[in-house]
């Protein structure tokens, strides 16, 4: 017979204001409700999303809140109706779901799943409203229904992919979210040929992942565009071949490739970078991909003729990965050693130490940085 | 031996100034250069692109000029290495071609030959930059490299596609243009799943033959939208389900199909319906697109979520066929009995009563109406 779960307690990152270095709490965990599972974090990285909802900038506050939304752990317990998990199986949390059932699932195209879709303003869970974290009986918010600042979790079933047991969890962590985003973009979305050339706008977490997307796919150049040339040495060990500096050049992609690119990837957000990508692929048979998550109010515009030259314009969510579906074959790339994870971890600190991170990203040092809550 | 072709003479339909009435003259064809057919034309058809050009508001005036580009016509003879066509092939002249040598032509993707891309500005032959149309000594101008307002007219091999010599000529000619045009916008680019919804903006010609494409491709609903309801009656016999003005609604056709069309497509040319166009597709995984030719000033905007929100925009050209690889195949589509074309054929009129088929194309009453040469 299988024990009732009890409230756990634990230790977790609580941001308690805006912008403020997060504090190390002694928090109470409830048990999975219906449709949900505890689990055990061990591994969690930090991503440049926690660190632009913790400034809330021009955003609703939601505080006392734990962030972490890239992570890998152990499931400890399940809630009613979850079949396809049990205690002890390794799981990746995703920041948005697959509930299995909606138009979205059921189409073989999307992965917006309709019930468990990114929603950054819910701090609680679906089922009952409520939070299932607590420190001295005051509610803690939840952040994507992750939360994996913490050493146990609470998440929906929709939002874990199960994955292979042999998979070391301080590595394929950051297969949770930006490295699938940049990875699923090319390799899903931009479908280079063996060949063909790719450039990527945005040298960071995500762009660097596009960039081995491209490399993947055996791409013959990979042309990295960005502002900072900072990045290139490093960009070269994803693959990148060429670099561009947009405050160097006027139509430079264009001029270096006989009339453009065949794929590019925006992974900057910018909206002038989003018309550079899309003009820049070549007539004909050219695909840009939109990965950047814009401001609200920018507009896209181009001449209605530079798409009738048959260019395809295209976005993704999340690499079109499905969570439960697609993330557990991302990390057998990594087993069988075609997709390379070691390069996207600059850094690891202790969970003692989360604050730092925040600082590194801050300074545009890291890529990624891992805490081990495994202690 | 073959004989070494001669001059022809022969009567055509001129026109000695814009939007004056043609005139149906005798003039001079000369034998076909290198690289290049003389076909006798059997029947032609007359599209909105001869009369937008003979009209020729703002554009570099260029008369005399024998225009019109849908045709079907019977190999008189060939110009010396020539070898893919000869005397008595059945051919449907293209106004763009496929050279088969470039970048373009060896793209699968791609139907935008480098070499014989549409050119509405040059009116004269490849190959040595002269007509082979004249009259008394005075050359006339060509167009689109077809002129097919001619009992003979002189064209590159690279535009004519050699079809089955069973098709009725006075049916299939309509292919080389308008329909194939929308068919391919759908068929080829498009490409809707059976059981899928479909929009079409604009049920012209082109229009409506992107309808008979999702009618083929056995789409579950396919909505006619159009600023001029009369034409709702029509579009019926092309598959349309349902009919939107869009003078009468806002957003309809979201409203219609719970969250968006999985497939639109936009055939007027004007930049509010491709907007339209692109945002009526559902998210996750609508397509739309683009079909009609803007104003040069045009500019398509639109927010940069409803992209990332894993919508796709493609514009295709000519419904992306390669005339000569593909034309064959739409022509054998008609002969199988899947595509219907006789109900594009609204009118017929004698080669010298040409001017009354540009009557009724401007009065809107006519969808092809086809001039006899054969008699």
């Amino acid at each position: 017979m299988r024990l009732t779960p009890t409230v756990i307690k634990c230790k977790a990152a609580v941001a308690w204001e805006a912008g403020k270095p997060l504090v190390i709490e002694e928090i109470e965990v409830a048990p999975p409700q219906a449709n949900e599972v505890r689990v055990r974090i061990l591994y969690t990285s930090l991503c440049h999303t926690d660190v632009y909802f913790w400034e809330s900038k021009g955003q609703t506050l939601m505080f006392p809140r734990i962030y972490g939304h890239e992570a890998g752990g152990i499931v400890e317990s399940v809630g009613e109706g979850v079949t396809c998990l049990q205690e002890g199986d390794h799981v990746l949390p995703i920041f948005t779901g697959e509930c299995g059932e909606c138009s979205h699932c059921k189409s073989e195209e999307s992965n917006m799943c309709e019930l468990l879709r990114i929603n950054s303003d819910r701090g609680v869970m679906l089922s009952d409203g409520k939070s299932r974290f607590s420190k001295d009986g005051q509610p803690i918010y939840h952040f994507l229904g992750t939360s994996t600042f913490s050493e146990y979790t609470v998440i929906h079933f929709g939002c874990l992919a199960k994955i292979n047991l042999a998979a070391p969890l301080d590595k394929v962590c950051v297969i949770s979210c930006g490295l699938s985003a940049g990875l699923g973009a090319t390799l899903n979305v931009a479908k280079p040929k063996k060949g063909q050339s790719v450039a990527v706008f945005g040298l960071g977490a995500v762009g660097l992942a596009a960039a081995e997307g491209a490399r993947i796919s055996g791409a013959s150049r990979i042309i990295g565009v960005d502002m900072n040339a900072s990045c290139f040495e490093q960009a070269k060990k994803f693959g990148c071949t060429e670099f561009v500096n947009p405050k160097d050049h006027e139509k430079p992609v264009q001029e270096m490739t006989d009339g453009g690119v065949d794929r590019a990837l925006e992974c900057t957000g910018s909206v002038r970078a989003m018309i550079s990508a899309f003009e820049c692929v070549h007539d004909g048979w050219g695909v840009a991909v939109l990965v950047g998550v814009p401001n609200k109010d920018d507009e896209f515009r181009t001449h209605p003729f530079k798409v009738l030259s048959e260019r395809t314009l295209k976005g993704t969510f999340f690499g079109n990965y499905k969570p439960r579906t697609d993330i557990p074959g991302v990390v057998e790339q990594y087993m069988n050693k075609e997709l390379e994870v070691e390069k996207f971890i600059t850094h690891s600190v202790p969970f003692s130490e989360i604050n730092k991170a925040f600082d590194l990203m801050l300074e545009g040092k890291s890529l990624r940085c891992i805490f081990s809550l495994d202690a």
